[in-house]
C-alpha cells in the first residue's frame, strides 16, 4: 500500500534550485517512495499525473507550490511532510557565502561599477523588470529566463538598440564574451572566430567543434530564439553582427539560427554581405542558396558550419549595390527559373515569380512584372496553342522589349538551353533583339545569359556562348554562378540605423552581476571573472496582490 | 495611322506549329506592323492586349482561334487577312515527306512494331486520351503536353504501373532513353549515370553538365513536375528508381526535383535508401538532412548534383531496418533536437516533437510520445518553475524510464551538453537509470548519446564519453553523425507493389512513334532512332460538339 500526502503553498517564491533541492531531501527521506516538488501549472500538474503523483482532489493555482509525497506508510508521508521547513532551511545556510551581497541591482552595481554585464535568471514573469533595470543602468543583459512575453521582449530591445546595449534573449541559454561563458557554455580557447547565436545549443555545438578542431572563439553572442521572426527583427543579432565587424581580432563570423522570417534571413543576409567579413551562416531547415555568395558561406549542419569557419576563409570583395533598380528573369526552364528564385530569394527583396517558392512571392499578374521578378515563360498559363519558349522566341523577346521600356530595370537574365527539341539558334534571334533595345534604352541595362549545353549539341555551344558574349551579354554556366553575380549586385544596401554596441566594453576583462541562479554566479567565479551575485527577491515577495499595492502606493 | 484587322475561327484545331508559321508568315507580308495568332483564351487575349493587339470589339471563345494583325494602312491589314488561307496551306506543302504517314497510333503500331515508346505532344485536352490509347498498346508514354488535368494523370500512371509501363509526365520536357534524348534535351555521351528528373531543364542542366564534367548518362527517365506531390504519390519516380537500381550499367543515380511533398519525399528517399546504389538527391529548396546518409548524397544545387555524381561513390551498406519500432529522443539542447529531427524527418515517418519543423509532426501531448518522437524537454512548457534539464535531469530520467516501458520503442536518444553552467556528471546521473531499465526491459533497447563537449570543460569530456561507452551507450560527437546511425536503422522498409518496368526494352535500340509535334520526330531520326510520326487530328476535326456526338454513337 502506498499513502501520498501534499501541501500547497500559496503565494511565496521560491527559485527552481530550491525546489529541486527540496525534491531531492524529500526522496532520501526514510519510506519515501517519489516525490514532486512543483508551481502548479497545467503543464506541472499533467506531469505529477504521469507519474501517478495527483491525487484528484489536489487544487492549486498555477501560481502555488505544490509538495507531493509518495511514502510507504502513512506515517512515513506525514513525517515527510512535516520535514518540509526544515528541509527548505537547511539549504539557506549551505549557500556560498560572500562577504556582502546586495538586495538589489543598483546595491550591485555600486559594489561593482566596472560590471557592464547583468546575468538574469529569475522566473520569467519577472525577469523583464530586472532587465529593465539593468538597461537603465547602462548594462548590456543576458537574459537567460523564459517565459517572458514577446511584447517585453520587444520593448526591451528597442529600448536597448537606442542606447548601444545588447539584450541576448530571453530564453538565451549561451554566451562567451570575452574568454568568459555566460549561462551554458562549454570551455573554449580564445581565437578569431565570432558567433551570433540565435540558438542555444547550436552555439554550444559549433563553438566546442571549432575548439575541437584547434581554433578558437573571440566572441559568442546569443540573441534568444525568437529574435529572428519578424515581430522582433533580429534587433539583437543585426548589433551582435555589427559589433563583430567591427572588431579586428574577429577574423570570421558563423551565424546560426533556426529558420528566421524570410525577410529577416534576407535582412540579415545582406547586413552580413555588407560587412565583407567572411561569414558562415547556418540557418537550420533554410534551403542554402548556394555554398558561396561573395563574403558569404552557407552549411547545412551546425558541424559543417564549425569546420567552413575554421577552414581559411579569404576576404571578398564587397557587393557593388546598384540601388531602385531591378532584375527581370525571363526564363524558358521552369527548374533553372526555380533554382535561380531559390539562391536569390536569400540576398534580394521584394522578389517575385508565376512559380513561387513561398505564396507571398507570387506574382498575381503573370504579365506585368513588380520589383525583383522571375518568370517562367514555359509556364501552362502562357502554352496553350504556343510552342514552348524553347522553340519559339516570340513571347520572349516582347517581354524582352516589355521589360526594357520599365526604366527601374536594370538587368534582364535570361537561360538558353541548347539540345535536342530547341530552337536551332536562339542567340541568333536573341541578339538583334537586344541590340535594337541597347540602341533606344537610356541608362544602364545589363544582359545576363545562362547556357545549358554539351559541345555535341546540334546548335554549336560554342558559337552561342560566342555570339552572346560579343553581343556584350554576360554568361553563365550555372544558374548557380549567376546568382552569385546578381546578388552581389543587387543585394539589400540597406544603412542599419542603430546606435553601435560599444565595442570596448566587448574586450574588457569581463565583469559582470548575476541575478537568479547561484550557480551562474559560480561559474563565473571559477573562470576568474568578476562578479556579484544579487540576492534577489521578488517584489513582496513574490505575493502578487501585495505586489500591486506597492506599486500603486509608489505613484 | 494604324489600323487592327482580325479574324475568328471557331472549333478548327491547328497545331501551334502552324500558328507559329501563320503568324511569321503575316508580319513578313507588306504594310504589316504586328500580328498576333493564339489561341483565345484569357491569358492570350491578355498577352494580345500588352501588345495592343486586342482590340475591345474583338469577342472570341477560348476553343477559337484568333487572327490580329496591325498595318500601316486599311489596305495592307484587309490584304493579309485574306492571305491567312493562303498561309496555312504553304505551311502544309512543307511538311517532311515520309512515305506512308499512319493517321492514328494503332496503324503507327502496326508500321513499326518494335516502337515500345509514344511520344505525345498534342494540345492538353487531347493528349490523356492519346496517351490511354499507347498504355493500352503496351507502350511506354513521353508526355510533353500540358493543361493535363490531374485526374487523368493519377488514372494513367496508376494503369501505366499496373502494366509495367512508364508514363513520364504530363509537361514532362525532357528523357534520354538509351542514348536517345526525347523531346528536349542535350546531346550527351553514353555513361553510368541514370537520371529521375521531375523537372526538365533540371534533368537538362545536370546531363549536361556531366557530359561536360568528362561523364556519360545511361537513362534520363522524366516524370513531370507533379508526379512528387501527395496526389500522384510518385509513381512514375518509384518505377523509374526501381529500374535504374535494376539495371548493372547504371552505377549512379540522380534524382531531381523541385520540393516534393514531404511525405513522398521520406517515401523516395526510403526507396533510394533500399538501392544500395549510390544515389545522389537535389531535392530543390528542401534542406538537406546531412551531406552523405549511408548510400545517399545531398546536393544543394543542379551542378552540384552533376559534380558529386561524377565523384566516385563507393557503394555504401543497405540499411538494416526494424520493423515497428521506434526511437524516442530526449534533448536537453533545442537546437540540437530541431537539428536532429531536421535529418531524420528525411527518412524516418511518421516522427512527432514538441518543436516541430512543419504542423503535422505536431506533438500535441508532450508528455506523451506517438510513433517517433523528438522532446525538447527544455521547451517553456516544462520550464515553470523548474531547472534547465542540462542542470537538472529529474524531468529525463522520468522520461526515459516511461519510454522505455513502451515495448514498441527501440531506441533512446539523447544529448549530453556538458560546459560551464551544466550538471558536473550528466553521464555519471544518468548510467544507473539505464542500467536500472537495462535490466527490467525485454527486447532490445539501444541507448545513443550526443555528447556535446571540449577537453578543457569542467566535467571532464573523455571520462563522461568514456563512462557512456562502458555503460553500453553509441556515442556519436555531432547531432549529424546521430542522424546517419538512426536513418539507416529506422529507415522505412515498405515493399513498393507495382510490376517492374522490363528493363530490356530500356536497353533495346529506341524505337518511337511520334504524336503531336514534328520537330520531336525529327529530332529522333536525327539521333538515328526509328521513329513513325503520326498524321494526327484530334476528333472530329476539333470540333467538340461533333466530336462528344461521335462518341455517342460509337457505344
Amino acid at each position: 500500500m502506498t499513502v501520498i500526502k501534499w501541501n500547497v503553498r500559496a503565494g511565496t517564491y521560491y527559485d527552481s534550485v530550491v525546489l529541486m533541492q527540496l525534491q531531492r531531501g524529500l526522496l532520501e527521506l526514510p519510506g519515501v517512495l517519489d516525490a514532486g516538488v512543483v508551481m502548479a501549472t497545467q503543464a506541472n500538474r499533467d506531469l505529477l499525473a504521469t507519474n501517478n503523483l495527483l491525487p484528484d482532489s489536489i487544487s492549486a493555482n498555477p501560481d502555488d507550490l505544490l509538495i507531493v509525497v509518495k511514502a510507504d506508510t502513512e506515517n512515513s508521508a506525514t513525517d515527510a511532510i512535516g520535514k518540509v521547513d526544515e528541509l527548505l532551511a537547511r539549504r539557506k545556510s549551505s549557500s556560498v557565502s560572500q562577504d556582502f551581497r546586495p538586495r538589489s541591482l543598483s546595491a550591485a552595481v555600486k559594489q561593482l561599477p566596472e560590471a557592464n554585464w547583468v546575468l538574469i535568471s529569475v522566473p520569467g514573469r519577472y525577469a523583464a523588470g530586472v532587465a529593465r533595470e539593468a538597461l537603465e543602468l547602462g548594462k548590456h543583459v543576458f537574459l537567460y529566463s523564459d517565459n517572458v512575453s514577446l511584447e517585453d521582449e520587444i520593448a526591451l530591445k528597442k529600448s536597448a538598440r537606442e542606447k548601444g546595449l545588447l539584450v541576448m534573449g530571453p530564453d538565451c541559454g549561451t554566451a562567451i564574451i570575452n574568454g568568459i561563458g555566460l549561462g551554458f557554455a562549454n570551455r573554449v580557447r580564445r581565437g578569431s572566430i565570432g558567433i551570433v547565436g540565435a540558438s542555444g545549443t547550436g552555439t554550444q555545438a559549433v563553438t566546442a567543434h571549432i575548439h575541437n578542431l584547434g581554433s578558437g572563439i573571440s566572441h559568442a553572442i546569443g540573441t534568444g530564439g525568437r529574435d529572428l521572426k519578424s515581430d522582433v527583427g533580429a534587433i539583437t543579432a543585426q548589433q551582435a553582427l555589427d559589433v563583430l565587424a567591427r572588431d579586428d581580432d574577429t577574423k570570421v563570423i558563423v551565424l546560426i539560427s533556426k529558420p528566421p522570417s524570410p525577410d529577416i534571413a534576407t535582412s540579415l543576409i545582406s547586413a552580413a554581405q555588407k560587412t565583407g567579413k567572411p561569414i558562415v551562416i547556418y540557418f537550420i531547415g533554410y534551403p542554402p542558396p548556394a555554398r558561396k555568395i561573395g563574403n558569404l558561406r552557407f552549411a547545412i549542419s551546425l558541424s559543417e558550419a564549425a569546420e567552413i569557419s575554421v577552414g581559411e576563409l579569404e576576404d571578398s570583395r564587397i557587393p557593388q549595390s546598384s540601388n531602385s533598380r531591378f532584375v527581370r528573369g525571363l526564363f524558358s526552364g521552369g527548374t533553372l527559373a526555380y533554382e535561380t528564385l531559390l539562391g536569390l530569394q536569400a540576398s534580394i527583396s521584394p522578389i517575385y515569380s508565376n512559380a513561387p517558392i513561398t505564396t507571398y512571392q507570387l506574382l498575381e499578374d503573370p504579365l506585368h512584372s513588380r520589383a525583383h521578378t522571375i518568370i517562367d515563360l514555359g509556364d501552362e498559363f502562357f502554352m496553350v496553342g504556343r510552342l514552348h519558349p524553347m522553340i519559339d522566341n516570340d513571347l520572349r523577346i516582347r517581354r524582352m522589349k516589355q521589360e526594357a521600356a520599365d526604366e527601374q530595370v536594370g538587368m534582364i537574365l535570361f537561360d538558353v538551353v541548347l539540345g535536342e527539341g530547341s530552337h536551332i539558334n536562339p542567340a541568333g534571334e536573341l541578339i538583334p533583339v537586344i541590340k535594337e533595345i541597347r540602341e533606344t534604352r537610356t541608362g544602364e541595362l545589363e544582359f545576363v545569359a545562362i547556357v545549358i549545353g554539351t559541345d555535341d549539341d546540334p546548335q554549336n555551344l560554342q558559337s552561342q556562348i560566342d555570339q552572346l558574349k560579343d553581343g556584350g551579354m554576360t554568361v553563365f554556366r550555372t544558374a548557380t554562378e549567376a546568382v552569385e553575380h546578381i546578388s552581389l549586385r543587387f543585394g539589400s544596401n540597406k544603412k542599419s540605423e542603430f546606435t553601435p554596441v560599444n565595442l570596448d566594453q566587448l574586450k574588457q576583462p569581463l565583469a559582470a552581476i548575476n541575478v537568479g541562479l547561484e550557480s551562474f554566479y559560480d561559474s563565473l567565479i571559477s573562470q576568474g571573472a568578476q562578479a556579484v551575485h544579487v540576492e534577489w527577491r521578488p517584489p513582496a515577495g513574490g505575493n502578487e496582490k501585495l505586489a500591486s499595492l506597492l506599486t500603486r502606493m509608489k505613484k
